[in-house]
């Protein structure tokens, strides 16, 4: 949610044309995080100002305003060093409007400018301290607050740079952030920081870097290097903001002093990979500056085990990945890439040879695993229904009780935890704000934790003690096809590992081994129903609600399918335990609402029959995703899908591949955007 | 679900009118437990035929169909002894029509005449088995299968007694069922026999009862009494029927034998209190036969530390406890009942004076209980939701893990369960399907069982090994309101119990108990708020979704409050965890989705405020429940509700009452039956 970018040239003329396309473009591969609006801001052609455009809406819409509004031949001399900062925004304070978009400035002489990705928690403080001193606000956004209280410090502090300005912001903000900030009183320069939410930078020379590592220089006033908790401030106070320690340097490694170089802080790669796939991902509180050339980052505290660099890391992506190809949407293509991408979280790990399972970033904790008390799944939205659709095939496997958590459930809760749970995170981005705070409370009670996700180097990631890269590829389509069911074929790998020694499961590991060889090609299969989901999506786009209903195995699916339609179509749909319809559900079934069963020959389908039997009781029209050539079942309705035949633990990968295009299908009958619905946003790093 | 109510009078003469009169008052306190279509089967006046009256729709129907078609003096002419048996059906198998109702015969000539409430899940197998020796079927009931096949056994075998003619059926039956047969074959003789699904006796006698206690009579041929599982039957097998054992008699006990006496065969009390207070509930496997006017128990096998009698016991109810008073729907006395609900839930457990909390039934159990591994809740609906309501605090005060599940989900996993499990059955019935088969699943591994049920003498309440009465007082509205609210209190008493001796909790259990002795008013303030709900239900009722959102103590509440709207409006309502907003759900939000929102000062008041500005950002308009006062949060709608403040772990008590009253009016202004919602019933005794 939010994506931010800025692009600093040093010593490496560009027009201003040339950098405002690149801002548009690197906001064009952020467009998944957020489209309510988006901004941009570089330096004038006239004097030393900066000039922002704005826009309500998507990319095209500011690219289209950029393209009128900057026709002027000034905008077309090379300038050798420049800061552009740009902004997509999905918005959480204050309604989409130009005022709310960023960047946010400080005054209207534009000192500094802002771009942010997060909430800020204490806005509301310090916009308090801030007015009583006579700042004017104009925008509803928390981001406002940050603009102008660097403003407030400058006048404050003549002498500081940058970096010092930003260093004593940050210390006063609570909540989520990532910045990236621009000065007309500091040009060339750069600043940006996180907390919470992910950002990196790409450094892009023409020669080889001279450096693997970026020293980071920490604060010289530290007196307590192991206690670095977060100072409790009580709520609603404004009290004067105290002065912070300077930052002293540490000399292990040379800092990176290029001659020309190019700089990218972004939100995520793939808003980079196609200018360099050399990058720093930042950890929480580093602020990183760019000034004269030279990148540098920064802390107050050191803490022990503290890192004294940061490595500078090589992208692995490649650029036609996160391009869409002949589709439509990156939501189609991800979809239709399903038989590819779970061969990839496969691969290397299932040996269909020797009908073996080994998983190589969570093996050496196996035996730690099997001791503990207890494994719980937690995540958000998809990924938590991952974790759904896995949950008996755990409780099986591992013999072990399973819990499974949504993640901001979780922490309003407090759940108790213990040294010897075992706590799964699930999340595609591996930044999902909720999951991450999760996490961290977890491993502070000493739980092993173990990541699952699909991007290398997320926050999720790094502070895992282990855990499984579920190799999806980037998934850009907000509403997430792929990943889940390469999350699900995660899970079922650990189940299949966990069991590995247990001599009574190895029929029914092998069955399961055997089941997941011939999963590309019923996932093929599956797709080729794209023209008969696409049917009757017709038949269902015109109404307000849809349920979908099953049991057992098959249940994630009907919450996953939901969510999809819920997130494309704006439908209200609602996946529903077919042996809670009974308890009241079934009230809403009449010869009008649009209903959905899944019916596959399991050991529940004699329960699913006395549903289905219990909803055509009351003249309910279900459409029927059975198994293919089961007429018995076809019998019960006129529409239904038939599906391959797989082992009852894998059916909810073959039966969620409908449900994902019928949403699709939906949206675009609908008119809906399917890459971009509304309100939402990808990688949602705000709680 | 389905209500069955048979009626014997033996040498107490009675016209058809009365004996009408009697069934059709019985169907109208059953009529909870379903209202698709009504009959009843009578002797008929004229030869030694049974005449039969079947109806669709609810008992109302019925009644005026029998005021209309039996006008004769032939009706007002006393019969010594009879036997009368009625339905009032929730139609599982086959659409509501008069066909499909019951009592379902065996022939055209109705020799045998069965009402039945339950599921037989191998009626097809028993179909064929029967059309192959030429029986033609004329509902598409489950039903029918068991008239037909007495009367084929009755033909095959003319020496049996009408009792061993139904031990022989119900042997071959699987699935749920309580049953009571009358033939013409067998006049003044009654069978009944129940297995899953409830039934009892009532025994009216103008003297004493001879006895207190009803011997058991077991089959003769037990070779094997420790072991009594169920024989293993293929699927799909018609095999001839094997002819089964007679009966011995067990001599310890007398059996009943009263010169005048009437006999009640009923699914709950509430049918028979009016008539008597001495019941038998009988047991699965039961059956119960009258002949000549006494009544015996007969069982196949005898298991060890099998009993030799059923007690009789006397009901404690109270006829105007069933009654609806000055209110128009049971739910709504139901609703108004709570401030006195609650009290008797306390009542001699909490004592105020001491701050000390006793719970009688499960006071023995609590320190097996502090050394288990885990408690996990189970539940269907309603009951489900009291335990997501109290999982937080159960957490907080018990510091063990905490498990919710739903009993149908708990069962499809076939989820591991631990001797040094606690396993708590929540069902206000006592009779819920699901959660009695959890409950025997969670027995059979060892586990301790705790009933939380609000029904003396219910199946839960009898195979538990400790538990807690809600003592709610009959429910009779099919939506749960009362009963919930009770709920949610014991389990927080329980919470209370479990943390007695914890020093570092005594704080918070005082604040607690205090809480607790303010609710009864605090719930009357929240019903002042009656009009202002009524309202907001006018603004509410033409929309075709409605969201209710919230997180932490109030979630529950979120899924209640849907829960109440789809049962009673047949609109779709979803309770949404408001930290799932932004992954998903959010994307419903326009300035037309109606959304009701929970907004308290508790420790998610901030997180719940971002949810707020998120769908305020989105224009969306919500209906705020929040604190008395709070005049901030209330300042971002123009609709909300404002209840009295409470310990953050009982705030869910006060939220959900607004959410009654809501549905309750929405229901009203929409022209729905409150006490009749479509589709459902009551007591939920299928699976």
């Amino acid at each position: 949610m939010c994506g931010i970018f800025a692009y600093l040239n040093y010593l490496t003329p560009k027009s201003r044309h040339e950098v405002l396309d690149l801002l548009v473009n690197g906001l064009k591969r952020l467009e998944y995080r957020g489209y309510d609006s988006t901004g941009v801001a570089i330096d004038s052609p006239e004097n030393k100002d900066i000039v922002m455009v704005k826009r309500c809406g998507k990319v095209k819409v500011l690219e289209d305003a950029i393209n009128e509004g900057f026709s002027g031949k000034e905008y077309d001399a090379p300038v050798m060093t420049h800061v552009g900062i740009a902004h997509t925004r999905w918005a959480t304070h204050g309604i989409p409007c130009e005022t709310n978009s960023h960047p946010q400035r400080s005054d209207e002489g534009n000192s500094f400018v802002v771009v942010h990705n997060g909430i800020v928690t204490n806005y509301k403080d310090v916009k308090t301290f801030l007015e009583k001193r006579g700042y004017v606000f104009e925008s509803d956004t928390d981001t406002e607050v940050i603009a102008k209280l660097v403003y407030h410090l400058w006048k404050k502090h003549p002498g500081y740079s940058f970096r010092e300005l930003v260093e004593q912001v940050i210390q006063q903000l609570e909540g989520a952030f990532a910045i990236a900030i621009k000065s007309k009183h500091f040009p060339g320069e750069c600043v940006a920081s996180r907390r919470g939410s992910p950002l990196l930078v790409g450094i892009k020379t023409k020669t080889r870097l001279s450096t693997d590592h970026i020293p980071i220089l920490y604060g010289k006033d530290d007196k307590s290097p192991q206690t670095c908790e977060k100072e409790h401030r009580p709520h609603g106070q404004t009290r004067e903001l105290p002065v912070l320690p300077r930052i002293e340097s540490a000399s292990e490694f040379m800092p990176l002093e290029e001659k020309e170089v190019e700089y990218f802080f972004a939100s995520d790669a793939s808003a980079v990979i196609e200018h360099t796939n050399r990058v720093i991902y930042l950890e929480d509180d580093d602020v990183a500056a760019v000034r004269d050339g030279t990148l540098s980052i920064h802390r107050l505290k050191k803490c022990q085990d503290d890192p004294h660099a940061r490595e500078i890391t090589t992208l692995k992506m490649e650029i036609q990945q996160i391009m869409k190809g002949n589709y439509d949407y990156f939501m189609l293509k991800e979809i239709f890439e399903q038989p590819e991408s779970v061969v990839n979280t496969m691969r290397g790990r299932v040996r269909f040879d020797s009908n073996t399972v080994v998983l190589g970033g969570i093996k050496e904790f196996i035996p730690e695993i099997k001791r503990c008390r207890r494994l719980m799944l937690i995540g958000c939205g998809t990924s938590y229904h991952s974790a759904v659709a896995t949950r008996q095939l755990l409780e099986e496997l591992t013999e072990l009780p399973v819990m499974v958590e949504l993640a901001s459930d979780f922490l309003d809760r407090n759940t108790p935890i213990f040294r010897d749970d075992v706590c799964f995170f699930i999340s595609q981005s591996g930044e999902t704000a909720d999951s991450l705070m999760a996490l961290r409370y977890c491993k502070q009670r000493g739980a092993l934790i173990v990541g699952i996700t699909n991007t290398v180097g997320s926050s999720i990631c790094r502070e895992s003690h282990c855990g499984v890269h579920i190799n999806a590829g980037p998934e850009i389509g907000v509403a997430s096809t792929k990943a889940y069911t390469s999350q699900f074929i995660s899970l079922v790998m650990f189940a299949l590992v966990m069991s590995e020694d247990r001599l009574s499961l190895q029929q029914r590991r092998l069955e399961i081994i055997q089941a997941l060889s011939k999963l590309p090609d019923q996932i093929r299969e599956v797709l080729k129903l794209d023209k008969q989901v696409q049917e009757l999506a017709k038949d269902l786009f015109h109404h307000k609600s849809l349920l979908i209903m099953g049991r057992g195995y098959n249940f994630a699916t009907c919450l996953e399918g939901a969510l999809k339609v819920k997130e494309l179509t704006y439908m209200h749909s609602e996946g529903i335990m077919a042996g809670e319809l009974k308890h009241g559900p079934l009230a809403l079934i009449d010869d009008r609402m649009p209903v959905l069963m899944i019916v596959l020959r399991d050991p529940v389908y004699v329960k699913c029959i006395n549903a289905l039997q219990q909803v055509t009781s009351r003249k309910g029209c279900p459409i029927i995703v059975c198994e293919e050539g089961d007429e018995e079942t076809k019998s019960f309705s006129s529409r239904s899908l038939e599906i391959p035949r797989t082992v009852d633990c894998l059916q909810g990968i073959l039966t969620v591949i409908p449900m994902q295009l019928l949403s699709y299908h939906i949206a675009v009958l609908r008119g809906c955007d399917v890459d971009c619905p509304r309100n939402l946003a990808k990688s949602v790093t705000v709680e």
